[in-house]
Order: structure tokens, then sequence, then C-alpha cells
């Protein structure tokens, strides 16, 4: 019997760990990357990209087999840190005594994941192959080879691991009965960065995600192994104020020193990069179907292309890929029995993110800074400290508890909020948070919302 | 000083109307069509293709100058007929006496539209042209002759009126911003045919739109000048029964005997026809934005493609026109202001016409065939008929308001299924339903509700 052959396009984290997958359960794969070997040539132009693994992700990798090398590299992230405006400093804990979500590189787990699928024995990598077309009822694809001449591929099956801009996707505009969403934000986003001290450590709380919560924007800054932060300002795109409103140089002056007077001391040139980079926009993709013909299928952002404000886009995308490890066994590889239970497993998951993700902008942007948030949080804490059957906070649910999928979170979440409203709408709550009257209440209330195991 | 040149993709109903307007107005107008000429080959293959044109159509056509030649040709359809399952009929007015919406030939409006547009000096059209490029900085534009050779076609803007699925809206997905969704409906349809008796007449009321209703899939019927209905199956494409399902032409069969047993005797080879045929499937298309750099813009079915369950498609596009029309006017020929106040305008009513013509379906194969939906009717005209400055039901606001915007249509359909779910509650209202009682309490509910001036 010859071995089946996927094709996979795409060469970030999740493609790199569907090759390792595949290849593990004893497959032929074909990686194809449109962009250079980032091993070879530097595809970052020296900048630190990061990005946030949490439980979903490492839990994923481990499923797959695949060892966490990445969590030595990555840098634990315990708490919020709060700047507020007038340079007030504080601290809201993601989860409970050692929950953390981790930033890591996100050059370095790919090339971490590269090398492990390279030494596959039944896996080929092509660097440089731009996919141009594919045939979705052969799985035939056409790749562009350095901008020179172009080859067909056959395979069994081809997998779209081709990102947020997925042109797999792209191509399945014309297949029947395709549904496609792509929606565009309000904000739009530039990148900044915090250099190190001098002997190499961080300027600011390296266990911390930092946030500088300003209502309708927000700069948030990630630590970096080398001792530099990335940081990111989101800004609506165009009112007041925006990208587009800030266009004189005296204007951006005023608008940093009104809003980030204290991370002045750390931004490098901020006003200079704010007036030389066009922001990018955030997009929201949803598609449907994630499968075609039985032969084609997307994966990770290509299939949910999601904002970054959960930093769960990676591990959504690792999750795809545990996902499908598990169907290969329970249904002894078979494809035309894999491909529907995929897409009707995950589905529903990658919407509930996309969801989760927009909505926790104004978590973070707006309500972080708000003194009742901050308070609704402790009762939260307290609640679940006592009654830990009986609630989880949704973002613990979200980031720290795989075995609940997204969707479930997401409605779960959805009854803690009217549960909460309840409790926040109660008179002198701010002096009676922790009373046992205030927590009697609310034992009544999630019992009867949130009984039934959550 | 030179005319300004405009570029109109699309020789359908809304271009032409377009071609027309901008011509009036003394711009150069090119209007380019990817089929040949209807006037001369007939592309629709001898068949009858009908739509839904109302008051809005008509308003939006006198608005332009376009004398409505095309009423001529049209069937003014009163009232459903519904055809129930056991062979049961009845009717159900549109509106109020002489209220209709008419039945016209889809090919016949648009020959006279593109006649009218080739009357005016200052228009060419060109057939067998498809569009291949737009250069959305300059509103250049390529074109593919006869299959044969490309031509490069220079303007100051561009109209993409070239229907739901717009090649200019595919181009715009490149654009910075642009946000796309095209959602499939569970429904797909296929059109059947009756014909006409020997004299020419037609077999059913002709002054009607026939429905048989049955809640998950209905069949539909409107009449042709030439004696035939051209009618539509819209049936799930996967599920029980659905397009999928009914794969055997015993099971086809059965199913018409059961669900349509009084239409076999009118239907043309319905069985054959189910076999035969590949359903086609719905679509509802939403984007934004409308318009590109003030050079290039959407109209028609390409900035709004919805689904056929309220017959106003071609409307909105006709109104789409007379809506620019009125800004070409009232902003003195300045596009830069224009181009907004028209997406601006056009967006929200675009939206909501989608929202109701989706709800519409619900409406048309489940209610019209319930008999409280004919009782909430009944209850929803008499009340009507007596406060008229308080309540025009629904379909009225939608089908014969045309100075009420779709958008606010919506928002009064809201309010009104609120106040009527409300009345419909009521013990014994299937009896006391005339009664004055019944009649104070929804004046109550609607003087609160829509009091304002609805």
């Amino acid at each position: 019997m010859t071995r089946k052959k996927f094709t996979v396009a795409g060469g970030g984290p999740v493609g790199s760990l569907l090759a390792i997958l595949l290849a593990r359960h004893g497959y032929d794969v074909a990686l194809y990357e449109g962009r250079p070997d980032s091993r070879e040539t530097s595809i970052y132009q020296g900048r630190s990209i990061n990005i946030a693994l949490s439980d979903r992700g490492w839990t994923s990798l481990e499923q797959i087999g695949v060892s966490a090398e990445a969590k030595a590299d990555a840098i634990p992230m315990y708490h919020r840190a709060i700047h507020g405006i007038g340079g007030e400093y504080s601290e809201i804990p993601y989860g409970v005594e050692g929950d953390a979500i981790w930033s890591v590189s996100r050059g370095g787990i790919n090339e971490q994941l590269l090398n492990l699928a390279e030494a596959e024995s039944n896996v080929v990598t092509h660097f440089q192959h731009r996919l141009t077309d594919v045939d979705f009822a052969t799985a035939r694809a056409m790749f562009q080879v350095k901008d020179d001449h172009e080859i067909s591929v056959d395979a069994d099956f081809l997998f779209g691991a081709d990102g947020a801009h997925s042109k797999v996707r792209r191509l399945a505009h014309n297949f029947p009965r395709f549904s496609y969403s792509q929606t565009c934000m309000p904000q739009c986003y530039i990148e900044l960065n915090i250099p190190a001290n001098a002997d190499g450590s961080h300027q600011l709380d390296k266990n911390a995600l930092h946030i500088w919560p300003r209502k309708h924007f927000m700069l948030i800054a990630l630590p970096n192994p080398d001792g530099t932060f990335t940081c990111t300002l989101f800004l609506d795109y165009s009112g007041e104020p925006s990208f587009e409103s800030l266009d004189e140089r005296s204007a951006v002056e005023a608008f940093f020193e009104t809003n980030f007077a204290d991370a002045m001391g750390y931004l490098e040139r901020p006003v200079d990069v704010f007036m030389e980079k066009v922001p990018s926009p955030l997009y929201l993709v949803h598609v449907f179907p994630w499968s075609f013909n039985r032969k084609v299928a997307l994966i990770g952002d290509a299939a949910h292309a999601i904002v970054p404000f959960y930093g769960q886009g990676m591990n959504c995308g690792f999750e795809d890929c545990a996902e499908l490890n598990r169907l290969i066994k329970q249904h002894d590889h078979d494809w035309d029995a894999i491909f529907p239970a995929y897409e009707n497993a995950r589905k529903p998951n990658g919407d509930a993110i996309a969801e989760l993700s927009k909505r926790n902008f104004v978590e973070m942007s707006d309500l972080s800074g708000d003194p009742m948030f901050q308070l609704r949080k402790m009762i939260e804490a307290k609640f679940s400290q006592r009654h830990p059957e009986l609630w989880t906070p949704l973002y613990s649910l979200v980031t720290f508890t795989p075995e609940i999928p997204y969707s479930e979170a997401l409605r779960i979440g959805d009854e803690q909020n009217r549960v909460m409203q309840e409790i926040m709408a109660l008179p002198g709550i701010e002096n009676d948070w922790d009373k046992q009257h205030v927590m009697d209440q609310l034992l009544e209330l999630a019992s009867e919302a949130l009984g039934d195991g959550q």
C-alpha cells in the first residue's frame, strides 16, 4: 500500500505542527511556504515578534507528542500590570497562584517546530514556493517557485495552513455554497519598542503583560527574552483621536504626553514611529465550510483569523491540530469521516474565540482601567476560591481550562455576566463586596444559572 | 470644460438606469456588459424570468424622469393566493384596495431601459465586454472583448453595477479596511413552469402571487404576460426533505404528490425538472465600503445581494439610482461629497432590506399557512384602517411606502412585532380579535411604542 500524501500550504507554527502530526501518523507530507526560510534569512527584520501561548497551546503540543521546548525560552506573565493615566499602577492576576500566560517568540517557536518537522523522515519542506492555485476536486496545487517558474504538486489531500490572508481560502470562494466574512475592526495598530537596560535586563516588570488602558484605545507591552518589550498601540482608524486625525507631529506629541506620560521614558522614539508607520488593520474572518470535497481543508488562522485581544490565535490553531490528531485515531484514517468531524468539532470553537477576542478589547482597554471592573474581578476571585465547582472566571476558562471548549466557555461567560450584573447592581456593593450576604446571594444566583456542573 | 466620463460595468436594469441618469446630468457614459445584447441574442433560452417591482421601483424611475413604460406590460398582483396542503385555498391582500406588487419580465424592463440609455446622445454601450480588472486609484478598467483581446478603458469614475456576483466587488477585496460577507442560506431553489391554457389565458388567478407554503419549504408562482407562470421551489439543500435527500425519482414523485397535489395538474414535468436541474444557492452579501478613493463605487446587487423573499432586489437598486440622482443635484456634481453621502445614505437601507428579506422566508413559507398568522394580519389590517396615523403593516411599509426608508421600516416592524406578540397572547384572541377591548389594548400599546409619528 502506498502511503497517502498530504500537501501542507503554509510553514508557520500551525502548518509545521500539522506536518509533524501527519508524519507521525505515517503520511507523506510536503510542506510549502511562500516566504524564505527564517532559519537562513531573517524575515523579521531584526524585530522581536511575540505571541501569547497558554494552556490550550501547551496541552495541544503535548497531545501531539511535541515536547514543549519552546517553554524554556518563554516568559511567564502572571498578571496584568495596569498603568493609569496619572501614573498610578495596579496589578490584576490572570488566575490563581502560578497561572500564567506565556510570551513566546513567534520566530523561535516556528523554527523549533520546523526543525521537528524536518526531523521526521517523511516530511519534505520547500520555501519560497508561493501557492497560486488549488484544484479542489483532486487536491492538486500550483506553486510559483522564487518568482521564477511554476510547479504542479499532486497529493491525496491538501491543508491550507496559510494564515489570516490564506490563499487556499481565497481560492475556495467559487466553491458552491461557500460562506465567508471578513470584518474590519474600527481599531488599527502599530508596533513600538521598549529597549532593554544596558545590562540586558527589562526596564519594566518582565513577568507581566503591561496595559495602558485608555478606554477607546490602549497601549500594551509583552516581554522578550532579550530584555526588550514589544509594544502595540491599538487606536481607532478614524474619529477622534485616531490614526487619521493625528496627522501632525505636534498633535502626536501631545497625544503621547497626555495619555502615556509614564511610558515616554521607556518607549523608543514613539512619535517618530507613529509618524513613519502605516497602521495595520485588524480583521475577523469567518468561513464555512472548512473542508472541500473531503480533499482540501483549512486550519489555523486560515479557518479563523481573529483579533489578538485574548492572546488565543495560535492556541486555537494548535487545538485544531490536536483535534485532528484525535480524529485520525478515532476514525482510523478514514478521511471521509475525519474532515466533516473536524469541521463540525472546530467551527463552533473558532466562532466562539472570535467573539470572545472581539469582546476582550473592551475588557482590556476600558474595563481594566475601571475600579468597578477590578472590584468585579475581586468578587469573582473570592467566590471562585470558595466555590471552585460552581465558578471559574471566564478568563480562566478560556486561558487555563483547555478541557472546556471555547464554545462552552463563551456560554458560561454569558451566564456569569448576567449573574454579576445583578451582583454589581446591589446598593453599597463597593463597601459590602466581601460581606457574607453578597457571597450568599451570588451563591444563590450562580447555583441557579450554572448549577448543572457549570 | 471637458465632460466627466463614467464607466458603468454591468448592463442590467440598474446599470442601464444609472447610465440614463448620469447622461441626463451631462456626463459621458460608457456602459459595458459581459453578456451578449439580449435584444439581438436570446440569452434567456426561451424562459420567462420575472421579478417583482413595487412602489419604490416605480417611484425611483419617476424621480429619474423615466416614464414607466414597463408598467404597461406588468401584471399587478393584489393578493397572496395561499394553496394549503389539502387543496384548501385562501387569499391575503397585500395592502389596502388597489395596492399591488407587479410581476415584470426581467428581460423586458432591461431592454426598455437599454433602449432609453442608448437614446441619450452621451451614452455608448458595449456588449460581450467582460470586466477583468479595475485600478481603484484611477478608475481605469480592463475588459476582455468576446474572449479575444483585452482593452483598457479610462474614465473619471467607475460604477460596478455588475450584479450579485460583481467582479468590481471581488476586485475590491484587496482594498484596505475592506469588510465583506457572503452567507449561503440553507435553502436552494429550482425554477418550474406552469404553461398557459390553449387560448393563451392563465390556468390560475393571474392577479395573485401564488404560494404553496409548507413550513420549511415552499413553491411560489408569478404570472407572465404570455399566460405562463414562472414557479420557484425553495427547499433546503440538505436535511430532510431536501434537494440532497430527494435523490431518487420515486421519492421526488412522492414528495410532489404529498405536498403539491393540487399543483400537479398545472406544473410542467415537475419531477423531470427536479431530477435534471442543479439547484441554485441563495446568498446574502454585505460589503463596506461601497465607494473606493472617491473614484469607484458599487450599486444595486453588487452592493447588496439579497434573497428574493421580499421581492425588493431591483426596487432597492433603483432606489440607489434615485438617491444618486438626488445627491448629484444636492452636491452640485461634487463627487468628493456625493460618494460618501451615497454610501452613508444607502448602506443602512441595503442592510435593512437584506434582513427583512431573510426574515420573509419564514413569513411566506411558514406563517402564511398558519391560521394565527392570518388572524394577526386581519387584526393589523383592521387596526390600521382605524388608526392609519399609528399603524401601517410592515409589508405595506416596505412595499407601498417609499417615503419611509427600509431601515426605518425595519425598526417600526420590530416595534410592531413586540406589540402584536402581546396582543396575540391575549386569552381567547381567536374569538375576540375584532372586539373593542382588543382594539383598545392595541391602541394603548401602539401609542406607547409607535406614538411619535410611528
